[in-house]
């Protein structure tokens, strides 16, 4: 092989905005290998060249989970629809409050000492390969000590990782094809995403918009965004997420004491995503080990990335309490240990330095000032909301904010606000049928552009 | 919640053992909640606190496919075994020449560019959240243009990711249950273990020591390690790992050619792994895609991590040609896209500034003297082993060296090994049972490691 000593010369760093520039030219693309080949035989009379458009195509079928799924990713897609209205509106100031993607700068007591890390690593001293799977025992430490210590939860009980939705992806596939699953209804996409591709699922139900042998919790309004389990099947999974993505509704502890003798009554183990517990400002549990008895039901998964901004750093964590059993006595933690040593090498050791960082006094101190700077953007955006006459919810526990529009499309009112005030909002149908009629609004971008968008609405709803 | 200010104070950088750290307790504390609860009805009689041992398990059943797996990844037993050693032995000075992991500093040309992104991280201008999932459009360039310019392969083929490991799993996701898979004997376990867990094989056969449904492709010196391919039935999947981990060898181009020629007769995707391409001396193909028509049957996965020590920093690629069609004419790219998307969130951006550095001149220049070191290590165990008389294969392009012990089992001379020199290896039939009889030494270690490995391997087998 020759290395070529042709290669991108600078290194470029992103824009907070590059989430968006996923390839999307890539379906366009690869459709153009799906064309069928020209039928040779018409063109046999007529000198042509060497047809060279017959495509080889291997013996091995694809998967028919991944072809349950229904179009792309949500946010990948949004990204599309971004792109394509900034080829409509090449001059257009697009303001992004989709898909939750933080902006403001990783404090320097973190990024100092992952930089340090970096340069350790250099040296003979500092340097390290290999680290063990589950995470820097300093890391998973500093994790239980600072999230976990009330409740009992040991350090070894912590498996540090590359982001919590790397980590449901993991749980899928130690639960494997046969366990059944609930969740919320609207909730982030990656669960019910994984459960398909794993093939826990039916085919989807275009009608309902569901997928088959999934049993959606309905959460609206009407029952404060908690689900009515006393209509809701047994199932062996249970996503739930509080402070939850999409809605911003946080559940209570009776309502977490409640689902938690759901779950030990049908023998259940619940995947509790506590992805925004930091941005709570009621006094609701932060943790569902703050619940007496989850740790025999339960696993928890929770993430830097909208504490500290590390959703490009990437790094999480996922509690797997060795109290938690199958039903033959196998500790579910015991299996999860397995996938994250052969499916897995550790989170980057330069990210956990940075999380060991985010742990400090003084780190911590840094992060809640990050968290508060975007609970007053969802303080604006709330309020200006409200001031339109909106029914709105979410915003004091999280850093989303949910928009009723009563009767219309979210995709409808998603591509009006997209094209009138050049705002990206995510359309709450993309969360599930539950979030139909709902619009959600992240709390992540600069100040001045959370103004301006707020601005735009006003323009707009007036 | 309590955020304890309590944590660990210090930031630990791991020695470049830590990998041996991993919780070798972890068994024995899971096992203990395993326990039947004690029969109380026979206590009953007697006056007693009131038992606390009945055990709660959920009704969630395990998934077979984890149970079908044998003891633990090979890589984390022997670190058990080494840590058992130590206890029995605390003060010996232990030699890791087993699990292959890199210990020499990661030049600083590379590191300076990961410090220098972290800075970035906590100003305005350089920071950046969500990345694109297939990884950052300079570095994806910079890798299709060092390793692959002269083969067709674009820039959107590339898939940055955490590891070729880390991939090796999202592929078998991708695929599914219903696939037929074949793999070298010997090889890495992670091909054969992440195929058992996705429920492609059957259980495993202690009399032979192979899972069913697995096509093992016997790699002998007699074939010259490499595959018989008129004895092999077809698969849907068939992985290939050249230079070979743990033979050393590398096949050649008439021998790739062959491959492919199989691949394409019978409609498979072969799944290339190069993670040690660039310690190739000799002149063979360094990428399955210098093979004319591998692009149509052929996946790519590489890594950074035993060229420039990233093995703790975590960054790895994977190439997936838009030619590579399942048997409907789906691209397996576009379903390898959104396994990307949705089961993963990208490599830490910091470590993809440090991969870019990698591929710049200086960068391509001090990898490759980081390669030279462990290849004169290489040399050295090569020389130490046939001054002793034994029959020694591998080495020349690849950083392992595979030394034949006839008739003895692998997992005895790996304990004769350690007791007796204090120095781990790893046992060959580890990797499969066409390794039994074989000894892998990894040539990672700092010099005077190995050269004090080698004099007592002289000691030993003088």
């Amino acid at each position: 092989m020759s290395i070529s000593q042709s290669f991108a010369t600078s290194i470029s760093i992103s824009s907070s905005s590059s989430a968006f520039f996923v390839p999307t030219n890539f379906s366009s693309r690869v459709q153009t290998v799906q064309f069928p080949a020209k039928p040779i035989g018409l063109c046999k009379c007529v000198a042509m060249p060497q047809e060279q458009e017959t495509v080889f195509k291997t013996k091995v079928s694809r998967n028919a989970n991944m072809g349950k799924l229904q179009a792309g990713y949500l946010f990948p897609e949004i990204a599309r629809r971004r792109n394509a209205h900034l080829l409509k509106y090449p001059d257009a100031k697009v303001i992004s409050l989709g898909i939750g993607d933080t902006t403001e700068p990783i404090p320097e007591v973190i990024t100092s000492a992952m930089a340090k890390r970096s340069h350790a690593l250099s040296t003979r001293e500092g340097y390290s390969g290999y680290g063990a799977e589950q995470g820097e025992k300093p890391l998973r430490a500093a994790i239980a000590s600072t999230f976990y210590s009330d409740f009992g939860i040991e350090d070894d009980d912590i498996f540090v990782s590359d982001g919590a939705k790397c980590d449901i992806s993991r749980l899928q596939v130690v639960f494997g094809s046969n366990v059944t699953m609930a969740v919320q209804d609207p909730s982030y996409p990656a669960y019910v995403d994984s459960s398909v591709i794993m093939g826990q699922t039916g085919e989807f139900q275009k009608d309902v918009e569901k997928y088959g042998k999934i049993e959606y919790m309905r959460c609206t309004p009407e029952n404060g965004f908690f689900p009515d389990l006393s209509t809701v099947s047994r199932t062996d999974i249970i996503f739930f997420c509080s402070p939850n993505n999409p809605t911003g509704s946080a559940a209570t502890r009776e309502q977490l004491t409640q689902l938690v003798e759901f779950a030990k009554n049908n023998g259940s183990i619940i995947v509790y995503d506590t992805a925004y517990a930091l941005y709570m400002s009621d006094d609701n549990p932060r943790s569902i080990f703050e619940i007496p008895g989850a740790k025999e039901v339960a696993i928890e998964t929770s993430s830097f990335s909208k504490y500290a901004g590390f959703t490009g750093v990437r790094l999480g964590w996922t509690v797997v309490p060795k109290q938690l059993l199958f039903s033959d006595g196998f500790p579910v933690a015991k299996d999860f240990n397995r996938i994250v040593c052969t499916c897995f090498n550790g989170a980057s050791n330069i990210a956990q330095a940075g999380a060991l960082a985010c742990l400090s006094p003084e780190g911590l101190k840094a992060m809640y000032e990050v968290i508060g700077f975007y609970k007053e953007n969802t303080d604006i955006i709330v309020e200006t909301f409200n001031s339109l006459g909106f029914k709105v919810y979410g915003g004091k526990n999280a850093p989303y904010v949910w928009v009723h529009f009563p009767g219309q499309s979210s995709w409808d009112v998603f591509s009006e606000i997209l094209e009138k005030t050049h705002v990206v909002t995510t359309p709450g149908s993309g969360f599930g049928p539950g979030g139909e009629g709902f619009i959600r609004v992240s709390a992540f971008g600069h100040r001045e552009n959370v103004l301006e968008a707020c601005r735009r609405f006003k323009q707009l709803y007036k």
